[in-house]
């Protein structure tokens, strides 16, 4: 039921940490339980999984239709924990196909992010799943921001990845052409707390060191700000995201 | 004007990583030119500065108080990258007393935060620099909590650690002595968009995973959650900071 893992495989899997392997064989690998079982349960293909005798145990009822599809392997907790790139990963881990890239669709009521050259692996998993919390289905991203295959950042993610569509455009032509409300988060914008915000529109989160690119600034119909009330000269960029969508979705929960 | 540093000196250097070598030195290092920056401007007490030509070149301004109690080493970029935990870090580090512990003192109006269990080291060094940016000048954390004095906490904070003042206590029974309103963030409470908040208080943010103990729990005059509006089954512990402090603020900026 179970297959050998041979030594090429191996060495296959631990290429899947760089960009340039994932993009070649258009899939990516996912490290940890709670990861693998939001990947279980969502539509992505998934082409391996290598598990421990525990994880399989624990988890017997993987269903036909992905028994079907996918190869299985049971190895040794020690060997798993060198495949990726987490040495905490004692359980489980799964090599699945990069879906297709589809044209964005914005819905014309609620709340979109846009995201221009997030760099931090950890801020943009961080960004998904609060995305996910407040039931923003699309991020649209800049191309140069930070891939989200790159495993930091499927692990700060959670699982939510499954849940929300990223999509990697050329970010200042897109918002260009689009005929919706473009907010930007700045250091100088409008106090959020008194700002009216739309019913749907786009909400752009800057760069963590030089903010929001000019090109994309001109596309901005309002800039706000977060309200500081001590001395520190910024915050991070995740955790204003949070901040920004927590006080949009207060007035506008549709 | 500058020493040479001992291969002694560095050996000592590298072993700051280490909590038990920073308690029996009661000091710590910080890396990182913004933070070296902070420290400057602050009242901790600095031994050594180890930076490269180009750091020294940009600071002459070090003042003469300093200078004084500080010795300067005068160090190349490869050796400076090998002496700390950060390998980008090529500019500057710089060894500091931790300063005696005093009694926690909680302003009777305002917002303190409290740590139980945080374990993650960016997840306190986030929660440094918002409490930072909200104006928030005490944090009381659990013995329990991650050392603030880990490099990765330091760097997180982004210089905000010299601004804040974290207290490490019993929680459970600190918190049983205050006579205040204590407020904890659980995934069900009050949802906080509609909850009346106090003037001044402790508000209690749980571990990672677990959340808050049941001993700090019975402590509790009140539990907040943050309204979900879509799937993901948390958020993570700094992000969740960010907002409740945000929505406290909002309300009582006094």
């Amino acid at each position: 039921m179970y297959s050998t893992l041979s030594k090429k495989k191996a060495t296959a899997i631990r290429q899947f940490a760089l960009k340039k392997y994932r993009l070649a064989q258009a899939a990516f690998v996912l490290e940890g339980k709670k990861g693998i079982q939001a990947l279980l349960a969502s539509d992505y293909a998934i082409k391996y999984i290598v598990g421990t005798s525990t994880f399989f145990e624990e988890n017997q009822d993987i269903p036909a239709s992905i028994r079907k599809e996918t190869e299985l392997f049971e190895v040794k907790k020690e060997l798993l924990s060198r495949l990726g790139s987490f040495v905490h990963n004692h359980e489980v881990l799964a090599v699945a196909a990069i879906p297709r890239p589809t044209a964005p669709c914005l819905s014309p009521s609620g709340m979109t992010l846009a995201l221009d050259s997030i760099q931090d692996p950890g801020n943009l998993g961080t960004i998904i799943r609060i995305a996910d919390w407040y039931g923003i289905a699309t991020i649209l991203c800049s191309q140069t921001t930070v891939d989200l295959y790159n495993p930091k950042v499927l692990q700060a993610s959670m699982g939510s990845f499954v849940k929300v569509n990223l999509h990697y455009v050329d970010l200042p032509h897109y918002l260009q052409g689009l005929n919706l409300p473009i907010l930007g988060a700045t250091l100088d914008g409008k106090p959020l707390h008194d700002f009216l915000f739309p019913n749907y529109g786009v909400l752009v989160i800057g760069n963590e060191s030089h903010g929001i690119q000019p090109a994309v600034k001109e596309t901005l119909t309002a800039a706000i700000s977060i309200p500081r009330y001590g001395h520190a000269n910024s915050l991070n960029a995740a955790t204003a995201t949070a901040i920004l969508c927590d006080n949009w979705k207060r007035i506008c929960a549709g």
